[in-house]
């Protein structure tokens, strides 16, 4: 097969479904998630079946129980698949919305319209349920997509394939809206990252390895998550119950997420007793604190932290510590070794507070809250494809607005320019 | 000089900067643009013998008078100049505006807050002032910004710097919150846009090669501005009145612009009469028309229009013409030659406005206006820097909130994740 062509015959084929999926009634895309859904649901045992030899091909490769994990498909997680889909069917539709019509001197009206992207490119890891996941956030949100999945999960997106193409032919959309890219040839991913004359946006899911690659590689803007080195800031001000509560729950709650916290910062009028209470629950669930030299002074017993602690994101049972001697020295520790994906302040101080809010440079900024709710449903997002760390478009976690796009629209009678 | 390294630190002392301007109030920004405001009207004289200096380098190296005239620096424009900065004195600050903060099911309170993006690296020809233009709108959002004028305008460019200068240490800013580029060495502009360390976003202003060159060359996001193949739809339902005062504002007000109209499209059951009466003005006008046959069936002086001409931004005396026989057709072949700048329909009829609206795929889609209106100051943004053809980012005229990103802000009092 002649991959440059294939991927090219899909990019055309997305384009046109994008015009037609632009001007699409919210009925149609609703209709689509609903059959869907429920397609889903009454081929559980074939897409079960389907996933089987997925699974037996990665057994037989030797890949970890953690990978077979994210493979596997069966009934509970087809039936979160399916409740997903209604979940974005009950969200409002984005697309054609009028915001902010204002007159102007000259007598034209000006505002704006929400409009969608065009095409998705969307690469991700052999997780079978994005598939269904993303074809669902495209639709609503108006845009084509073309799917990508690891290749050990090939026979899985295929087959779901087949119900996404029945569920489009149901709603009257059209069949290209959604395409899964069915060769495991690598090249097509470096075809689909630079088909700018089709595709308006990459998102990439998956390890940090691979959406650096996708985003050193892309031509297209892409939307993108690389790593999560959360801070909590202990002011001296803080309430030391709740300093406890959000830094064993932020660290303890799950250890892999993006939003785990990995990085605390206390200030050293606090970090006597707080330390050593804290310790203890670390202590208790197995967690390692490596500290700089102050925070050695307080917990003997800890690991020195190397300059490389405070820029990791661990995802496992570590947490480092610094310890400052100002608000200021916090700021400028926390700005400096973030990856800006998300950072909170324990305080009951009023301007510290505030200066926290206005002057962390991180895609989520919170007081007195716990960083794990850093999530487009915490957010109230209904949904989301990922958190974006990135500054330009879409910041944090992004839902259906973040695939879409506003252009000015102009209502007049007549008007001309003098 | 080694470039490399003085553009790093460039980079690194703009970076700098860049979190204490995102940090700065509001007066310390007006104090800066009033202060630089009247210093242009004070150094006038100087500014001017400044600019001799490269006037008279381009007229020795033969440049053209169009170039001359975009290099010069009178009295009248240091004016424009400086009423430009207290016009953006005027506007409201965008930074640290808190929006749509509600309260979720957990008890966080979720919301956005506006920040600066960053660093901001501005590529531009020989007009010297876009050097104040930029600067002022870089202060106003917060950002540092690293400018690099054509080297046709380094004295002026380097006099400008030094009222700059003194202004920002005035207004107690950071001198290296704008920084020129002092060396016409090209490899500059190559660093510039590969600093993804340093710079967040990239904006191009000049011809439509340089700021392919940059978009293709960059690593770093860009706004730009590609073509502006504008069309007018003439509907069948359109008032005849309306679309001749329409068509000829667009076309004829100013030939070179970017919202300028360059592609006209017409009902058949309504060409006949208009094109005809259009034909006198245009002529009278010389403005050549170059239209499809059925065109030339009702103009048998007009030149035939070829498969290139529907794609031409010509910037000139020249206007293409397609009879279509549908809506449906005037809208697929408006989607398809055009750049997505700006797009107008002329009509009475309530249901072909509406769908114009929704279907054009263009950053301006205007009811009965003339496309002439696409501009900042039409759109009552106060100021901007250019226009962005783009639909990630920014979208049609950039103004200060361009400039910008939103991170999500969340308000707690001790809540953790269940």
């Amino acid at each position: 097969m002649d991959i440059k062509s294939y991927m090219r015959d899909i990019g055309v084929n997305a384009k046109k479904a994008s015009s037609q999926l632009a001007a699409a009634e919210t009925n149609q895309k609703n209709t689509f998630l609903e059959y869907l859904s429920n397609l889903l649901l009454d081929n559980a045992a074939a897409i079960i079946a389907a996933n089987k030899n997925d699974l037996s091909k990665a057994e037989d490769n030797g890949l970890d129980a953690a990978f077979i994990d994210r493979l596997k498909l069966d009934e509970k997680n087809i039936k979160a698949m399916a409740e997903g889909l209604k979940q974005i069917q009950s969200l409002d539709d984005p697309i054609g919305a009028i915001a902010n019509v204002k007159p102007m001197p000259s007598g034209i009206q000006v505002g704006k319209m929400r409009v969608p992207l065009g095409v998705i490119g969307m690469i991700f890891e052999s997780r079978p349920n994005v598939t269904i996941d993303a074809a669902g956030l495209a639709i609503k949100s108006g845009n084509a997509i073309i799917l990508r999945g690891g290749s050990e999960s090939i026979h899985s997106n295929n087959y779901l394939a087949i119900l996404i193409k029945e569920a489009l032919i149901k709603a009257n959309l059209p069949e290209s809206s959604i395409q899964v890219i069915d060769t495991t040839d690598r090249t097509a991913v470096g075809e689909l990252i630079t088909m700018h004359e089709f595709v308006d946006v990459i998102i990439p899911r998956g390890g940090k390895s691979l959406i650096k690659r996708i985003s050193d590689e892309a031509s297209i803007p892409v939307i993108k998550h690389l790593d999560g080195n959360c801070h909590i800031y202990v002011d001296e001000h803080a309430s030391l119950e709740q300093a406890l509560g959000i830094v064993d729950n932020a660290k303890t709650q799950r250890l892999g997420t993006c939003n785990t916290l990995e990085s605390l910062v206390v200030h050293k009028n606090f970090a006597e007793i707080f330390l050593i209470k804290l310790h203890g629950i670390l202590k208790s669930k197995n967690i390692e604190l490596r500290g700089c030299d102050e925070t050695l002074k307080i917990i003997k017993s800890a690991t020195k932290a190397t300059e490389d602690d405070f820029y990791e994101e661990y995802l496992g049972p570590i947490l480092s510590c610094k310890i400052v001697t100002s608000f200021d020295e916090a700021i400028r520790h926390i700005n400096h070794y973030s990856s800006g994906h998300t950072e909170a302040i324990i305080t009951n101080h009023y301007e510290n507070s505030m200066r926290f809010l206005r002057e962390i440079d991180s895609s989520s900024v919170m007081i007195n809250a716990s960083t794990r709710f850093a999530d487009g449903f915490e957010y109230g997002l209904g949904a989301e494809i990922g958190i974006s760390t990135d500054k330009f478009h879409a910041r944090g976690p992004v839902g259906l607005e973040g695939l879409t796009s506003e252009k000015y629209i102009v209502i007049g009678n007549g008007q001309i320019r003098k």
